[in-house]
C-alpha cells in the first residue's frame, strides 16, 4: 500500500493557473464594460483531458450547454473562453445561437477543432450578449505565458479580488503543477450570475480519471460553500490536464494517485474559502467542522446547514458566542443526532457540552469572534464521519447590496 | 358526494379561542419578567379530544415531552400551561423534571388527571425555568371566560402583536365554533425559542381525526411559513375540541368532514400570515403561489424556496421586481421545472415568460411592491398541483435584532 502524507504536496505562493507546464492566458477590455476587464481565453498547448461539474439549477444558461456539447465529442479541451458583465443566461434560442457563435469564432481564429472550445459567461442573466463586442474580444485577445492576473481579473463580476492559488507535487518523481482560479458569488448586480473555477495542470491523466477526481473534491470543496443558499444558472468548474510531465498516466491504481488528489482537494478547497471569504457584505470567513457523525455525508450535511444559517451569520457577524443558534440549525439538519451527546466549541473554547450550555468566557468570545476567520467545531459522538463547510457572516452590506441595486 | 364551498364556512371577527363553548383561559405576570405578562393557562369545561405537531428539531425541549407523554395516555388534554421568558430547552434532566412538576401543579389545583395537562414553554433557551416563579403562577392563576386576550399576550416573546383567529361552521345544522392564537417566530433575543400555536374547538370529534385533520392542515400553513428558515426546539401547535356542541361525532365519512377540515385549514393559515407578517424586523408579508406543478409537493417545495431565499427576500424589501432572484430560487428547488415553460408574475405583472424576462412597467412594479402584502406568482405549466408558502422581507432590522443582542 502506498502512503502518502501532507508532505509530499506543496503550495507555490503566487502560483497561478499558467504555473502549469504549456498554458497561456489574457484578459482583457472588451467594452462589455465600461472600463474593466471582461473577456479572457485560457489555452493550453495541446489538447487536454477534461473534467467538469456544472450548476444543478434547473434553469441551465447557454454557454453551459455549449460547452458540455464540446466535451462530450472527445473529452478534450484546448481553450476556455469566458466573458463577465453579460450571463447569457434566460435567453433562449438566440442564446444558444450566441454561445454557439462565440465558440466557433475562436475556433476559427486559433485552428483548434470547435470541440476543443469551451465557454463560460458570468454576469447579469436575462440580456442577450452583444455579439458585435465578444466578436471584438475573439478577434484580438492574444493569450501569452504570463496573462494569469489579467485572466484572472477578466472574468470577475462583485468579487473584491482576484481569486488563483497553486499546488506542486511529485508523481513518479518528476514534478506536477496543478493551479487555479475562480469567481465568487457575489451577486450585487440584480440577476448576477455566480462562480466559476477554472483549474489546470500538467499532469498526464485520461479525462475519466480526472472527472472521479474532480467530482470527490468538489463534494468536499465547491459544494461545501454557502453564501446565502442560492444556486446560479451558470455555475461551473472546468479542469484541464494536458499532460505536459511525462509520467505514468495518473489512475487510482498509480502510487501517486492519493498525492494527486489530495493536491487538487487543496487548489479547490483553497478556491472555496477564497470565495466564501468574499461573500457579499462580509467581514468573516466562518469554518465549521463535524466530526463524530454517522457518515460522512450526516457530516457534510450539518457542517452546511450551521454555515447557512441566518441565524448563525448574522450572531457571527455580531461576534455573539451564541451556541443556541448553533443547536438550532444542527437540530433540523437532516442527519442522525442524540443531543445529549453533542458538543460544540466555538473557536476552541467547549460552549456546549452533552446538550446543555457550558460556562464560558465571554470575554475570550467576543475576542474571538473579532477575528476574520471564526472556526466552529462541532462532535456528535455518533460515529467517524467528517466533514467541513465554508461561509462568511451576514452583515448590514449583504441587505444593503441586494435590497437597494434598482430603487 | 357532498359539495362544500368557502360559503359554508364563516370568519368571526375579534373571535379568540374562548370562542368556542367551554373554553375558560387567562394570562398573568407571574414574575418571570420584568413587566410583561408571562404565564397563561387555556382549559376546558371538559376533557376535550387532542391533536398535536411537534418541532422536528432533534433538541426537543423538556415541555413537549411532557406534553407528548399527557396526550399519550388517554388522548385527552383539559388544560394547556404555558410560560414564556424561558423555554426549558437543552436543560437536561433536571429541566423534565420542572416541566412534570409544572405539569404536577395545574393538576393538583384543578383536580384534573395529569395526563390531562399539556406544558408549554417558550423564550431563553439553557437556562432552567425559575420554579419558585412557576410555583406563584400556577397557584395564583384564574382561567375565565374572558381572559383571551390576556393568555394571548402570555404567550409573546418578541412578538409585535397578539394573533388571533376565529371562523364558525354549522355540521349537522349546528353551530360550531374553531378560534386560535399563536405566538411568532420573532427571534430578537439569543437562543429564543420560536413557535407555538393553541386551537380550540366545540366540535364532536374523536382525537384520531381530529389528528388527521390537523396534519393536513399543518402541512399547508405552519409547515409553510418561513422566517429565516430555522426550526425551533420548542415549536408546537395543539388543538382541543371539547364536543360541547352535540352532533353526529365528525370523521372523513361525515357530510359536514370537508367544511370543518376546510374551517380549521383557515385558522391555521391566518395563524401563519400573522407569525409569517410579524418576522423579525419584516416590513412585508411575502405570498408565493405556485401552480401548474407536477405535484401538490412540487408546488408546496417550490413555494417556500422561493419566499425562504435571502434574495428574494432582500429584493422584496428593496422594492425591487427581481425576476432573477425568483428564477434562481425555482432553479434549484428539488422539484420537476422546465424552464421554457415558467412563468412569472409579480403582484400581477407577468415578468418572466417561458424561461425569458418580459418586459414590463418598473414604475407599476415599484407601487406594487409598495404594499404591505406583495404576491408572487409562478405557473410551471407541468400538470396540476398548487401550493402556497409566506414569509417576510429581510431587512437591515433583522441584521441589526440578530447580530447586536449581545455586544
Amino acid at each position: 500500500m502506498v502512503e502518502t502524507t501532507k508532505t509530499q504536496v506543496e503550495i507555490v505562493e503566487g502560483g497561478t493557473v499558467l504555473s502549469p507546464i504549456g498554458f497561456q492566458a489574457a484578459g482583457i477590455h472588451g467594452r462589455l464594460r465600461k472600463t474593466r476587464k471582461d473577456f479572457g481565453l485560457l489555452v493550453s498547448d495541446k489538447p487536454a483531458s477534461v473534467a467538469a461539474v456544472y450548476t444543478q439549477s434547473h434553469f441551465q444558461a447557454p454557454p453551459l450547454k455549449v460547452t458540455q456539447a464540446s466535451i462530450a465529442k472527445q473529452q478534450k479541451l484546448q481553450a476556455i473562453v469566458v466573458n463577465s458583465a453579460v450571463a447569457n443566461a434566460c435567453t433562449g434560442e438566440q442564446g444558444l445561437s450566441n454561445a454557439y457563435k462565440m465558440r466557433e469564432m475562436i475556433s476559427s481564429r486559433f485552428g483548434f477543432p470547435e470541440e476543443y472550445v469551451a465557454v463560460a459567461s458570468t454576469g447579469v442573466i436575462g440580456v442577450q450578449l452583444p455579439m458585435d463586442k465578444i466578436s471584438y474580444g475573439c478577434k484580438t485577445i492574444e493569450p501569452t505565458s504570463f496573462g494569469a492576473s489579467d485572466f484572472q481579473q477578466a472574468i470577475l463580476t462583485t468579487d473584491t479580488c482576484e481569486k488563483a492559488t497553486c499546488y506542486r507535487l511529485t508523481v513518479d518523481g518528476k514534478v506536477v503543477t496543478i493551479g487555479g482560479t475562480a469567481k465568487g458569488s457575489g451577486m450585487i448586480h440584480p440577476n448576477m450570475a455566480t462562480m466559476l473555477s477554472f483549474i489546470t495542470t500538467d499532469a498526464t491523466i485520461e479525462s475519466e480519471y480526472l472527472q472521479a477526481a474532480l467530482s470527490v473534491c468538489v463534494d468536499k470543496s465547491f459544494n461545501q460553500i454557502t453564501v446565502d443558499g442560492e444556486t446560479s444558472t451558470n455555475d461551473m468548474v472546468l479542469t484541464m490536464a494536458n499532460g505536459s510531465v511525462d509520467h505514468n498516466p495518473l489512475s487510482p491504481e498509480h502510487p501517486d494517485w492519493n498525492v494527486f488528489t489530495e493536491a487538487l482537494q487543496l487548489v479547490c478547497e483553497d478556491l472555496s474559502k477564497k470565495i466564501a471569504k468574499d461573500g457579499e457584505g462580509a467581514t468573516k470567513l466562518i469554518e465549521v467542522n463535524v466530526r463524530g457523525a454517522n457518515s460522512v455525508s450526516d457530516a457534510q450535511i450539518i457542517a452546511k446547514k450551521v454555515v447557512g444559517s441566518s441565524l448563525v451569520k448574522t450572531a457571527v457577524y455580531g461576534k455573539d458566542a451564541n451556541w443556541g443558534r448553533i443547536v438550532g440549525a444542527i437540530g433540523h439538519a437532516d442527519a442522525t443526532v442524540h443531543p445529549d451527546d453533542c458538543d460544540i466549541y466555538i473557536e476552541g473554547q467547549l460552549v456546549f457540552s452533552k446538550g446543555t450550555p457550558c460556562s464560558f468566557s465571554e470575554e475570550q468570545a467576543i475576542k474571538d469572534l473579532s477575528k476574520e476567520e471564526v472556526t466552529i467545531d462541532i462532535h456528535l459522538h455518533e460515529g467517524d464521519g467528517i466533514g467541513t463547510a465554508w461561509g462568511c457572516d451576514l452583515t448590514y452590506d449583504y441587505v444593503k447590496i441586494n435590497a437597494s441595486y434598482r430603487t
